[in-house]
């Protein structure tokens, strides 16, 4: 690994601090750099508060160091527009900084190399495209909210290692462990929302707040198109009951979930945790909506039961969607396999 | 590692070589070592052949060396007794080795710490359970017959990663990738026999030969109690039909997968892979018969299908099927999980 992966490695550490926070603004970490030692770092904390290259450069004046001739490295295209701050560019160009390191380009129309630009122009040398992929991912929430007007859709499905989210009788409490509940509750902390069906509402009565972890709660959207659903749930009466959101339709339809996604987007949720059930997980495989999916596998066999997809019907398996293998790790006892589409 | 465990585990890759031509004897590897260096290896390559410690034997002194003072190193517990081949044991006495170092004991009732007895009585230093986990995984399929009297039953299959075997129509062909198929003939190679249901006899017509990789044909076992299968299939017609056997009931009413397994054993098959269907594999969870599971894993979603435990139904979770994930691993686009009873 080269110096400059390293460094941006680390604002990519201290950008996933302000995950939950920052939403819909990106995850931006940033380190000024003197002589190969990191002298200053910041993050952008919370929506609206100064961003990373505001933090780390007041990180290293207060640590009582000189910028000039400094390097700066940041995993995202520093802004050159007035927004609720002023712009990162105009104050690196001020302090006097010789080189700037980005991960990648701020895809933000506003931003989009104009940031770069900026910076060449007042004689700064640039270098972008540094662990790209990982600085995507990190931002995959605020990526797709810029470039596709809709948020990031994540499918979490706890399963038996045979396919089954439940048994015939509904009863799917307990298939998998207690750390992968920790790992949904981190997930829970990161996405702005959590959106499930009616039926996970009416049967499981789920809190879907983080509990297990440190963090704030999302927004929880559930959808019951013919408002059916009791007004005892825990949903509607819980300390978190302003941050319930029901989707209904005023003729009783279907709703498509583009539709319904859409709109959540433009109320300003980028990124929206998918927990069931199976009509819910159908259907949004069904309008190919679903950006990624982390199969939660337990080491259980359950034989008959309720599959995830179990609405999704196909006759050749050419039509059956491909997904690609992105990472595997272990909670517990379980298996996390996250697939991208 | 300690030298003991590398050269434990020598005789494990060489063990392995015989893997598919010495049931029911146990696979044996053997490595003879002086002044840290191998001097002779040897395996067990053929039912009826000579052992292992016979053949590194008979190769270092065919390069010349002479075995006095140095050590033997093997996987399983060299026999006592007079078999189909005079006892290892008084050979490596008579060869005046110094030193015998063993992976584990072998459970067979006429062996089973008698030939590390026989051994140390003639004053040759015994050390074993060497690498014994990797010795006993080796060794699984001789172990569960002389212990249990009954073949190693593993189940493959592969499945979408929503857990389904086929689609609806019963369409299950192409599910998993090629790479995941030369592994399957590579398992074929070293199960004495593969065992199918009735349906998958009839829908898929299969071979269940090796022929992506090289290796030896298992026995075909089919399970048909009304003989109704057409006898135009190629499990009948093509060049192996010798190797096929039917199971089939006087009265055609339901057999035990217990029975049928407790009678295959006594025609000498000590290791069965079954390959499906859902019934069948529902058939083997019920009974709770299974040694472990391949689960071969495609990257794709069918949504609606036939799962592979359809058949196997719970009330509770409680009353399902605990396993443990032993080993993970990727062929082609596809994932293997291996899991344990």
């Amino acid at each position: 690994m080269e110096n400059k992966e390293f460094f941006i490695g680390e604002c990519i550490k201290l950008a996933a601090k302000g995950a939950g926070n920052v939403s819909p603004n990106p995850l931006v970490g940033c380190v000024i750099v003197k002589n190969n030692r990191i002298i200053g770092k910041g993050w952008h904390r919370k929506f609206g508060g100064p961003h990373a290259e505001v933090n780390a450069i007041s990180d290293a004046k207060k640590k009582g160091h000189s910028l000039k001739n400094s390097e700066l490295y940041v995993n995202l295209e520093p802004c050159p527009h007035h927004g609720k701050t002023p712009p990162c560019t105009d104050l690196i160009i001020h302090e006097k900084i010789s080189k700037v390191f980005i991960g990648i380009k701020d895809p933000n129309k506003s931003v989009n190399g104009k940031g770069i630009a900026k910076l060449k122009r007042a004689g700064i040398k640039v270098e972008y495209g540094i662990l790209a992929n990982a600085c995507r991912e990190l931002n995959k929430f605020f990526i797709k909210s810029v470039t596709k007007r809709l948020p990031y859709v994540t499918l979490k499905i706890a399963q038996s290692i045979d396919g089954k989210i439940a048994l015939d009788n509904n009863k799917s409490k307990y298939i998998t462990g207690n750390e992968s509940l920790e790992f949904v509750h981190t997930l829970r902390s990161e996405y702005d929302a959590v959106l499930i069906g009616k039926n996970t509402a009416k049967l499981d009565n789920p809190s879907l707040t983080v509990r297990l972890v440190k963090g704030r709660n999302p927004f929880r959207i559930v959808i019951d198109r013919n408002s059916k659903l009791p007004a005892n749930l825990k949903l509607f009466t819980d300390n978190n009951a302003d941050k319930t959101i029901v989707i209904n339709s005023t003729d009783g339809k279907f709703i498509p979930y583009k539709n319904i996604i859409k709109a959540l987007h433009e109320l300003g949720i980028n990124s929206i945790l998918v927990e069931g059930g199976a009509g819910v997980f159908s259907g949004f495989i069904k309008e190919n909506l679903f950006d990624d999916i982390y199969f939660i596998s337990a080491p259980v066999i359950i034989g008959s039961g309720i599959s995830p997809f179990r609405d999704f019907k196909i006759t050749t398996l050419s039509e059956a969607k491909n997904i690609f293998l992105n990472n595997i790790f272990r909670t517990g006892n379980d298996l996390v396999l996250h697939y991208k589409k």
